[in-house]
């Protein structure tokens, strides 16, 4: 039981370090010291700062939400918009990003393992977005003529990039500029 | 001359190590290395690796090619269209990214003078975008309800997460998906 929870308390650090710092900034002495345990601890639940990595995109992508988008009991396009709120509001302060943008921009040319967690991260989310635009199109709330995976897969770069657009401003100004050019001038 | 010759090639080589590895991985002695100089050399030019690297910044925005998307010999949105192209064909390879991107992730939380630099460069492309944009829907070629700046600022942060997709994806994929919504279905 004890091993369990320092395994769960370093890879809880290792997200937060993630996100705070990036993948090569953040070391695994700073990982134990966040997770409050000591360093040659770590080998004994991960191989690597690149396994702990691994399993801290996993443990992120089941933390997005998905299950919101797909909620059919809320009208498509709101399902999408609390969607998006949801992520903006867990930036509140404007720093940190997303794992799946830090990782895509400092570790996907240098770890195939890695880059796979990282596109599968994002293939799933852009799936599940393409249902709910496919939802809205049936209902008549989206427009018929865009294509639900490729505008899809175009929105969740568009988050990714509005993200990086938000740290580098430190305000949440690129967030509505996002929400009015999706909701008001591509989807609707 | 031999000096100025040295800093030059200093600056060449952290623009391309900043491109491929990000900041925190290319040390200093990585872009001496690659500068083929010495690397006590690099104190005589640069502060710091973080002195260097708002200087590549500055030199980076330079290489944007900025000047096609002002030119009016050019009818708007094909000046648009070839502007992106520029921009995709340099990742040929889908990796390497884009420097405003890559330090958008990795650095703007930490270094407030790299993050106005950033800033800076993200504010001129979607100025200078948003002209286009505005010179598109005064000749009648793109929809008039679009906010220019909106417009612009919404593209350049689409623009960055498409980046970070195609090198997750390690095919260009991406880049098809941001011409067609982008061309097809949000400025027409």
């Amino acid at each position: 039981m004890a091993r369990r929870s320092m395994k769960e308390e370093i890879l809880g650090a290792g997200v937060e370090l993630f996100l705070e710092r990036g993948f090569n900034a953040a070391g695994v002495k700073d990982i134990t010291d966040r997770a409050g345990v000591p360093k040659g601890s770590f080998y004994n639940h991960f191989e690597s700062k690149e396994a702990l990595a691994a399993v801290a995109l996993e443990r992120y992508g089941e933390s997005r939400r998905m299950s919101l988008l797909g909620d059919r009991t809320i009208a498509p396009v709101e399902r999408i918009r609390r969607h998006f709120e949801f992520l903006r509001d867990e930036l509140a302060e404007f720093t940190g990003g997303c794992l799946y943008g830090n990782f895509g921009a400092e570790v996907v040319d240098h770890s195939e393992p890695l880059r796979l967690r990282v596109k599968g991260g994002l293939d799933v989310w852009s799936t599940v977005l393409a249902e709910a635009i496919a939802d809205g199109q049936a209902a008549g709330e989206i427009r018929a003529a865009l294509d639900p995976q490729q505008t899809a897969r175009f929105l969740t770069s568009a988050w990714e990039g509005t993200i990086l657009k938000v740290r580098s401003d430190k305000t949440g100004d690129a967030f509505d500029d996002f929400f009015a050019i999706t909701f008001d001038a591509l989807l609707t």
